[in-house]
Order: structure tokens, then C-alpha cells, then sequence
């Protein structure tokens, strides 16, 4: 048992701090100010000064870390992790800068291991290059996506082509003009066993048939630095069938392997969030004074210093075991590790972003500081891939298993 | 000790109850749209719908309810409390349709209470009327205000006007540009008694070097259907001495005073909030199936609940004693309850919002339903006055004098 | 509404607290000294200095003040409740002293309501007058028995006598050799319809067959005050018919009966131990110094001691209520409310009583301190008449009720 | 980074596993009718089947594991971590048994590093060989000892020897008369800088003036498994100079040193014990059924169990952190480590212990089950060595520190 990290990890470890400090950091404030005029004039455009910090990126070959193998960085999901979590010190900048932003991420991985030759000529060599960006339609409103069987999106061969209707919502990113192709989740077959009715294919972002009807809001943000939530529809969409990702029936086995690998870069990320946030709330602490003396210096206030850090410091180190369990033991293996970090990572991390807000005051919920889009962000991630209600269950169920009592 | 209502608050409550459901909660489509219009157009002004609702409410008789006395409605506390509980159900619309809206009542308690004849005419006359708006303008950036000697606000006489500098934020109301006065705290003697430094004056809006720098957001929203929170800057402001409230030095106390009121107002309507809550909770519970059941018969959501009915129970009635407190023994005699109940209400409410969230997923975030807009308010009222910690830290030293160790 | 009590309450409270300074708080010392020396000779016997505590009481008229109607002292659950609370304040002597002590009380107004002229001439005249002690037989240890329909005693008649089998624990005051009778709980009938099949029946402690077998502990502790909670085994028991309670198949109706007083008065008992730990804590905070400073000016301190107060006012204010309505509109209408304080009540005071053993150190661990034995007490509450979570699940389906969703 | 155990690790865990579930475990049930019996009889000694426990672990050379270098088994703290888990799992038997109970084991390494060659032949050999026990005298009734500079006990030297005059309290172990040497802190020089006025004695338990005043008691618990937690009076006791260890004023750094390893072995073996409470509520929850399924089938239960496996885990990679931090960096390097898991372990525990209280219902608190008494156990792990409120705040200093704000 080592708890350092290994050369290679630590040497890019100072790059990409490097990166943050002297690239990424020094352009949030025009980035907030790009994002900020993207509200007032309605445009989903991606912030500009993005592209420049991508040619940055790029340049310093702090670019597709996030992949595995030839097609990427070709690092562990270990070597991985701390370079995500630095990534989320800077949410909206970092992970887009080195083309290591969901739902991207997770759709490259997906083209990448079961993609066609076309399909990666097509789709996944623009995404890797950053060219485009995509999205991943999953998520309907109409039933409790949590429970795959409940998907009601058709994919209906006819002929050449498969023809898609239904309706999502939730489609991270979608709304960006440059996200141009989407994975799409249907059923092919409802009457086919409970995990072999489901089916991902590939539509591109103007295909007749597929509207984009509105952006949804996460408390009162839009999310316009990475292209929103969308809301579509789905019209007698007509698609060739080279579009399918691998076969009929194997949508369901598709999506389980981009989930472990989505879950752990977003838990790692959250934990920078988490880290930024104790940075700003200790700042603040200092530079406030009430009642003669500075914050920092009151008992609740340290309170919830310590237990921030005390309880960042359990999280991060379950996130690195589990990215070790995936590299040494595979996905399905870690997968109680991968559903523990899914469960206590929003809820760690938002006590955090509360506290921290509470020390800024009014402040902290406003434009004036990170942490109340910060809380937005992570809040949702209790729900995300299904609410943390059903992976305590399911775990509880595992753990009664283990015991030799299921 | 007897739990029921008299007969009047009981006819009171009817006819509110009658009101929302006739008028104001089918006025609720159109009202979201009229401000998501004002955010599109980047605009300030209060839902056009309102002031038909004004207009029905005046007809009905359920006006001014807040304000005891001869000026308003002459109801008790207690008396009001319950109908206050039943405008939070819609607390976008009912305040503002009934003239009951924060921090307009504050502002319309003090003129009625320390306003001169003139003053009344002025600003108290339309302010009843319900033909302008107003805002109260006390804390401040670069401080931590919940400790009022930290005012920086100068307020200085020069022959017979004063003149006023200092920044303001968080002045909830005051980009509403019907919000034709604010009540402005500043210092008028910086080396007075702790507690006689600071002044109350009025400045109409138009007023030149009143600054209206921008809106504060609260997470993402503007809170564009009741004026939003302005930043302000008071550049060599001057007023006529006349437009000082009560003497130089009576501010703090007349702040004092404002407080009691306001907290269990913004109270009530919390709690009213928390029951709609509940019921969109229920709602959602008993439509929404996964794993073969309703969120409804699942364990974990009976919980929260089952913990939200208890927990809210409580909370209405510590409301309602202190109500009756300040109606029997006054404001002062019931410090300790008011303290009580501005600590115990945001945390118990953001509580149950929290769960009501989680059981509607993703769409409980969204702009399809009030949650997460609902959750953004109550967060504020952790702050708002000053932070809870501030009021536990005095309740304490309160009980440690109670028990005769002080 | 109105939150003072009336006249003859606010003069029993007066009587109540005398009592409790001139009389019960002086014998708290030598009682303590009395259970640990029955700990020490294995005795059961309730401590001596009780039976002088009586013969005040009695003088004083402060006797069976639980007990409604023409049998007890008249009160109403409203005027009772406030001095249940100060009895909890020393919860091992009041209630004995006064002959206000669980499960006799129950075990009263069940013979009050359900028993013959014989039952009560025989049993419930020397329960009033605190001459003998009971217990009641319900919980068994081979089932979950908050499901009533769990019960396995069986209760079969043969000619003139019925004969009883089974095993029971937890049985509280059972171990006291005074505790001559008790009500057992067990089926007549199995095949019946779910809530017709149980039966209640009076059982003398010397009949045989009935074996004392062993006092359970809670946490170390025996309960040596009030006759511990024995387990016993039934074997062949047979009692005169004339021993049943009202009729075959009224058991499950008797034990709802009871539970409504027996609730209101365990968690009015309750507050009045909350209000004690809060006052040691106090003290204690005061009094002790780190640091530099008495702990009752470090600011987590201040946060306990206010959150306490806050937590407890709520609370009682929801079991006054409860009283009211079981006064104004029966057990039965205030069913849900029963319920909520039920649920309410032990994690709330649970929560200030480990505050409290907290700010003691070491000490509120100890003897030297009535803090955990009061905390091991408020544990039990959270399963005694089925545990918390039985109950959260039936208030949740009665308010999906009470919102029309059922 | 590699988180697996090193073969030897690996071999040592299987070893213990077997000595506990062929030793151990199966003598549990002899152990604690031992116990009880010593209740019955007034006596504090150890069980006796402790002994034959201790003949099988030295066979097996499951020995003085915690003992680092020559003097013990060599093993590093990273290698004795999850021995010391293991142990946990039995909490009365295993440690003792393996000669790795506390307070022996910090006693054994301050001897073992600070004791002169006298010192280590007459007390440190007996006490490796496992022939006696000893107990460590620093906690006073009177002061906060969380602030050493309280200490009032006083160490003046006369001549050849030292007199020592004070009381201390919750000396655990000291009941037992097998505890031959108590190493007692106490102030030889008031007026020295603080933390250069403490010194350490080892005085033996038949030295005249020293008396064992009573065992205190842990809720109901007397502890007479392990010797209880006495208070002692020390009157004009006087010891040979060459009893003091290392030198005067020296006190404070040798309480320090003992510190870092006595922490993470409780918190190993706290770990142990939440494993355990675990499978106990697993398989109760797969036992017991009511309303018609498994407890283990309901959803606040599963929701326990999967939160449990959840914030365990996390706990002990960083104990397991902390460890290794301790073998590579040093004890003063771990410092805040050791602080965050001194903070984290109990509450963690403590949470999971109640959990699985609950899902017993009223056996869970009993003498039938061993959780009541674990949870009594880890509840005096929130004031041992300082309550958690002290740590927290020296934690949050250290982070405000790390982050160049003090």
C-alpha cells in the first residue's frame, strides 16, 4: 500500500497546476463576462476565450487526458484522477480547455470502444480534435429514467434506416450550436429481455425530424458556458442504420460502460470544486470581521473548516481507491466502489458549498462568487444517472450479498 | 391555552383560501411568463398580472393585513399569521396582490409609526394605496453588517439637508423602477454610543447620485417579479432634513422595531411555503413510478415526508406562540421567540425543499416547477437580518441569563 | 388561540414545582445512593425514600393527576401535561411519588375504562393508592411486535379458566417484587380477523407457571429504580376467566386505548428531562474553563445551548397541541398528532442530551451525572410502541390521505 | 499510489482472521458470563479465559504486533492497521489477548523509547511478556484537560524522591490489580513555560498514599472487562527520582509522542468495530420481518446499511492514509492526519452503531447483543484525548495556516 503518486502522475500534476495558474485562472474573469453576455443576447455559443485556452492546452499536451489507451493520454484512471480534480477548480473552463468535458468525454470513450471505422472517422476524430462538441440523450421526462426499462424513445428499422420518436430532456450540452452529433437511447425492441430492449445510435445535430425545444434551468442558471440542458423532440427522425452504435439490444450494456468511467472524472472534479470552496470560505473567513474579531476566528466557523477538510479527505481517497479498482480489477469489479463515490460525493461536496456560501453571506449566493453555481452544479448530481436513493439500495443489496445473506 | 382560531381569523382564512384559489393560483401561468418575459427583455418591472390581482383583492377586503392599527387592517399578529402562511403558498403573487409584500410593510410600519404628517402624506399615503413600491436600504458590501456598528454609510448634515454617501447591496425591491423611495440607514454621529450613531432617512429614487449599479442574483435568478436586490452607490446624495425619520441617532431603533414584524411575516409565508412543498412532494410521490412501485410506497420518501409534516407542525406553532407574544407582552417581551423562530425557520424549510427536490428529479431543479426558485429565497433568509450563527450566538447568552449565570 | 395556561394549571404548576424543590430534588442523593445499593445486594426493590415521597405527595394532593375523570384528579390531557413535564425533570422519583409512573398509569386507566367492579376492587383501588405496582406484558422477543398480528402468547380457555404460553421481554417494572399484577397481552383467537384475535388478562405475579426469568439492561443499566424490564415465560399460566378484559378479542382495541395518554405523558416527561440537560449544560459550560474562556462563550457551545432552546420550544408547543386535541376531539382525531410526537420527541431530545454529555466530558458519561442514564432512557423511546420508522411509514400514508391521494 | 497490502500484511491478516474465528470468537460467549460474574462479585479482574487467549496468540506469534522496531514485532503502522481492525472486532478479547491492549500499549512504547534500562527490566519486560498491566494517569476531575497547562496534580522533588500530591479520574485500566505501574503526568514546574512544566512518573500501584478511590462508570458500563476507569487520589505519595521518565519538564512531549499511535489504533479497531455492527444489522435486517417482508427489504434500512458501507470506507483508507504518513513523514508530519481521523472515527461509528441499535429495537440496547456496549465505548472516544471540538479547531487553524492565511 503507496499513497503517492507515481512520477509521471506527479510531473503532470505540476503541469496542469501550471496550466491553471498561469492560463486558466487569469481568464475566468473574461470568461464570466463572455458567459454573462451570452445570457443577455441569448446565444448558446461556448465562451470564446475557450478556443484560446484549447490551442494552450494543446500546445502543452494537456489534451484528451481523459482517455486511456493509443487513442488518448494513454493514462490509468489513477494517473487520471488528480488531473480532473485540478480541472475542477476551474469548472467551466478547465474541463472544456483540455477537451476532457462531459458529456464529451464519455461519448468518445463509447465511439472509441465500439464505434465502426466510419463512425470514428466521422464523429469521434473531430471530437478528439475539438472541433465539435456532442451530446448523450438518455433522460426523458415523462418517466423515472432511473429504471432503464421505463425508456419510451422507439428506434424502429425501416428499410435502410432506423426512425427514432420521443422526447428528452436533460441532454447536457445540446444546446450548443457545436455539438453536433447526439447518442440517442431507444428501445429497438420492448418485448425483448428487460436489458436487451435498448439500443444507441448515432443522429447528427440537423437531421429533419430532431427540434431543440428549450434549454432547462438549474435553479435560475441556463448553463451557457457548456451548451445547457436541452429538452427534444423526436419526429419521425430518420437516420442510416450504419448509425447504430454496435448491435440491436446492446444499448443497455453500452451506457453501463460509460458510467464508470463518467461517474469517477465527475466525482474527481467535484472534489476540486470542493477544494476551491474551502479555499474561498477560509479567505473570507480572514477578511471578515463581526463582532471584534475575524471570522476565521469564531468557533462554528472553524467548525466548518475542519470538518471540510476532514471530510474531503475520506472522499478523495475513496475516489482514488476506486479508479485504482477500475484499473486493476476492471469497471465491473469497482462497481460498489463506483456506486459509493456516486452516493457520497454531491452530498459531501454541497454540505461544503452550503458552509462555505454561509461565510460569504449574501455574497455567496451571487454572481460576485462561484459557489452558488457551484452548489447548482452539484446539486444536480444527486439525481444524475439516477437519484442517489436507488444506488443506496442497490448497494445495500450488494453489501447484503457479500455477507452471504442474498 | 386553546389551539383554534378565533372567529374572525377563521373567516379571514376562508376568504384567502377563496382568493387564492379564484384568483391568484390560475393566475400563476401567465405571471411566470410575464417574468420570464422580463428576463428576455431585461426588464424590472412587476408582472403586469399583479395589479389585476390588486385590484380583486382590494374588492375583496384582503388588504393591508399586515398593519395593525387604524391604518391597516387591525388585525393581531396572531391574527394575521395565518393568512400570511396562506399568501406564502404563492408567494410570488399573493404579498404584492394584497399589499403585503416585504420589505414594502417594513417600510410602511415605520412611517406609520415614527413618520412625520408629511412623510405620512407622501410616501405612506401611495405606499397603502398600493400605488408605488419601496425598498430599505441597510446592508452593505465591504462590511459585515449584521453587526450594525459597522455601518459606513455617512449620513451629514449640511444646513438644512443632509448629505449621503456610502454603498449599499442586497436592497431587495429597489431595481423595480415603481419603487419610488428608499428608507437609507447611514451614520449621522460615528462617536456616539454604540447604538446612537445611526440614522433613518428617505430618498426618493430619482434622487441625483443615487446610483442604481446593478441586480444582485440569488443563484441564477434575478428575482425579477418583485424588484430584485440592487446594488446601490450614494454619491454626495442630498435630502431635505425634513426627509430625516424620527431624530438623529434613532436609527438602530427604529430597525429594531421593523424586525420584529418582519421576521415572523417572512416566517408565515415560509411556512406556507413549505406546505406547498409538501403537497408537490405528495403530488409527485403518487404519479411518479420506478421499480414497480410509486416514490409514494418506497420507505425512504415516506420518510422525508413523514419528517417534513412533523417537522413543520412544530415550526407553525412556535410561529403562532410568538405571534401571540408580541400581540400580549410586545415585540421586546418576545426578542428570545423572534430570535427562535428566524433560526428554526430557514433550515427547517430548506430541509423539506431539499426532499421535495429529490423526489422530482431533475424537473424539481428546473423552471417547471417553483422548487428550486422557492429554495433559492429561503436559502437568503440564513442571512438575511444576519446570519443565524449571530442570532444563536445572542440566543444562547439569552439563556445563560435566563438561568441566572449572567 | 391562546398559549397561557389557565388558572387552576398555572396554581398546579406551582404546587408541582414546590413539591419538586422542597421535596423530590433534596431526595435525589439518597436515592441514588438507595439504587446503588440495590445494584450492589441484587435487589429490585424500589427505593426506599420513594414511599416518603408518596406520603407528601399524597398530603399534598398532587396524586394520580394523570388519571381523567371522577376516578383521578379531573384533569384534562392539557392541564396535566405541563406537570408531567416537571415530573420528568426528575424522571426516577416524581412520577413514582405522585403515582403518576408508566406503566401503572396505563395499566389504570385501562381497569378505569375496560375492567369489572371485582377487577377494580381488586387491582385498581390499591394501584390509586399507590400501594401496589403493575406492569404490562405486550412485546415478545421472537417477533417484530410493532405488528400486532405478530403475537404468539397464546390465551386458550379451558372451562372456567384460561391458560396462557409464551414468552415476553422488556416487560418495565416487572423485576419490582411490589409489581403484583400484570396485563398480558396474547391471542384467543389466531384465526380471527387481524386486530380481533388478541386478548388482555390480568395475571397475578405469584400465579404459577409464571417465571421471572432475567432484567434486561439497557446500555449497563438495570433500571433498578422502577423494577427493570424482565423478561418472563409463561408456561401453563392459569388465571379465572373472570381475569380477561372485557371481551375476547378486545386486546388489540385496549392496547390502542392506552397509547394515546401513555404517549403524551412519556414525551411530556421527556421535555421535562430536555429542560434539565439544557440546565446542566449550562451550568457546566459556564463553569468550566479552556482555553482561556468558560466554554459557555466558545461559539460551538453557544450553537448547542441556542439550537437546544429552539428545538425544545418547537417540541412542546406540538405536545400541548396534541393534548388539546385529544381533549377537544379525541384520541382518535388526534391520531396523527400523537403519532408526530411520538417521532418528534426522542430524536429531539436524544440530540440535546448528547450535546449535553458533551459539554460535560468524561463526567456526562458517568455516574456523577444523571445525563446518561437520562439519554439511555430517551433511547429506548424510539422503539418502545414500535419503532420510529413503523410510524413515519403510517403518518406518510395519512397525509397522501389527508391530500386527497388515497 | 497502490492500495493492496504487502504480502507479509496479507499473510498477518489471514492469521489473525484465524486465530478469531478459531480462538476468539468462540470464547466470547465464556468471556462474557465471566464478566458478568464479576459484576455479581464486586471483583475487577480480567476474564480469565483471557489468559489461555494469550497462550494461543504467542504460539501463533500474534504478539506485541503493535510495537515497531526490535522490541516488538517489527511490523510499520501501515502493517498494523488492519491487524488492529481485526481486533476490533472482538473489543473485549482480542486485544487484550494479543497483548496489544490500551493503555499498556503506550505505555509499553514510552517505556520502550524514553524508560532507562532499569525502568524497561522492571516494567517494560513484565508488560511485553503480557505478566502485568499498567495504566496511564493524566485526565483530572477538576480542570479541562484538553488543555494540558490545567494539570493541578504536583510532582516536587525531596531529596531522593518525588512527592506527588492530586486527583485523577478515568484512569482506564487502574481497577484491575493486575495493574502493577501507573504513569502518572503531573507539574513539576508551574512557573517552567507551558509546556515545559509537566512531567511523568511511573508509580507503582501499592505505593502508600496512593488510593483507588471508585470505578466510573460508562453509561451503566463499569468496563470490568479491561478494569474499568478509576479515580485515584494521590496524598503525599513518594517514588524514587529514578522513577521519572526522561527528565523534568519533559512531560508534555512524551504525552505527545504517545499520541499519534494511540489514536490510529483506536480508530483501527473502532473501524473493526463498525465492521461488525454491520454484519449484525445485515443479518438482523435479513432476519426479522414485518408488515410482510424483511426489515432487510425496506428502504430506510437498506438506505443504513448502504450509508454505512459508504462512510466506512472512506474512514479507513484515511486511518490507512494516516499510517502510512506516520511511517514515512513521521508522527509530526501525520499531525493533522491523525487529528482528522481522531475527529472522523467516532462520529462515523457512533452513527452506524445507533443504526444497527435500531434495527434490533430493544435488543439492540440489551446485554443480548454487544452494540450498546460498543456504542458506549466509541462515545468516549468524542472526549478522549481531548474532545472533538478542541481538535476541530486546531484542525481549521492548521488549514487557514496551510493556505498562508495565519
Amino acid at each position: 500500500m503507496d499513497f503517492a503518486f507515481d512520477d509521471r502522475t506527479q510531473d503532470l500534476i505540476a503541469q496542469m497546476r501550471a496550466f491553471m495558474d498561469e492560463v486558466v485562472h487569469p481568464a475566468e474573469a473574461l470568461a464570466h463576462e463572455q458567459i454573462e453576455a451570452n445570457y443577455a443576447n441569448d446565444s448558446w455559443d461556448i465562451p470564446a476565450v475557450i478556443e484560446d485556452l484549447k490551442v494552450e492546452a494543446k500546445k502543452r499536451g494537456l489534451w484528451n487526458m481523459f482517455l486511456p489507451g493509443e487513442g488518448g493520454a494513454g493514462l490509468s484512471n489513477l494517473q487520471y484522477a488528480p488531473l480532473a480534480e485540478i480541472q475542477g477548480r476551474s469548472i467551466q473552463l478547465a474541463p472544456p480547455a483540455t477537451n476532457c468535458a462531459a458529456p464529451d468525454t464519455g461519448n468518445m470513450e463509447v465511439l472509441n470502444e465500439f464505434g465502426t471505422d466510419e463512425q470514428k472517422k466521422q464523429w469521434l476524430e473531430p471530437l478528439l480534435a475539438g472541433e465539435i462538441r456532442s451530446a448523450f440523450a438518455m433522460t426523458e421526462p415523462d418517466v423515472a429514467s432511473s429504471d432503464a426499462t421505463n425508456i419510451e424513445t422507439s428506434i424502429v428499422r425501416d428499410g435502410d434506416e432506423y426512425v427514432i420518436n420521443g422526447r428528452k430532456w436533460w441532454i447536457t450540452g445540446a444546446m450548443n450550436p457545436n455539438a453536433k452529433v447526439f447518442i440517442v437511447m431507444g428501445k429497438t425492441d420492448p418485448t425483448a429481455a428487460r436489458h436487451r430492449q435498448q439500443s444507441q445510435i448515432l443522429v447528427p445535430r440537423d437531421t429533419p425530424g430532431l427540434e431543440i425545444v428549450r434549454g432547462m434551468h438549474v435553479f435560475g442558471y441556463h448553463d451557457r458556458d457548456h451548451g445547457g440542458h436541452a429538452e427534444l423532440r423526436f419526429t419521425d427522425v430518420r437516420v442510416p442504420v450504419t448509425n447504430l452504435i454496435a448491435g440491436e439490444g446492446d444499448g443497455f450494456a453500452i451506457a453501463q460502460a460509460r458510467l464508470g468511467p463518467g461517474r469517477i472524472h465527475h466525482c474527481m472534479r467535484s472534489i476540486g470544486i470542493a477544494e476551491r470552496a474551502i479555499e474561498l470560505m477560509c479567505q473570507r473567513a480572514q477578511d471578515r470581521t463581526a463582532f471584534g474579531k475575524p471570522l476565521a476566528d469564531q468557533g462554528v466557523v472553524r467548525d466548518w473548516i475542519a470538518e471540510s477538510r476532514v471530510r474531503i479527505e475520506q472522499l478523495r481517497l475513496l475516489v482514488l481507491k476506486t479508479a485504482w479498482l477500475m484499473d486493476t480489477v476492471g469497471n465491473k469489479g469497482a462497481h460498489t466502489e463506483i456506486q459509493a463515490i456516486k452516493i457520497a460525493t454531491p452530498q459531501t461536496v454541497q454540505w461544503i458549498l452550503d458552509k462555505a456560501i454561509q461565510v460569504h453571506g449574501g455574497g455567496g449566493l451571487s454572481q460576485d462568487f462561484p459557489l452558488a453555481e457551484m452548489y447548482a452544479g452539484i446539486r444536480t448530481l444527486r439525481f444524475a444517472d439516477g437519484p442517489d436513493e436507488v444506488h443506496k439500495n442497490s448497494l445495500a443489496k450488494a453489501e447484503l450479498k457479500r455477507q452471504g445473506l442474498r
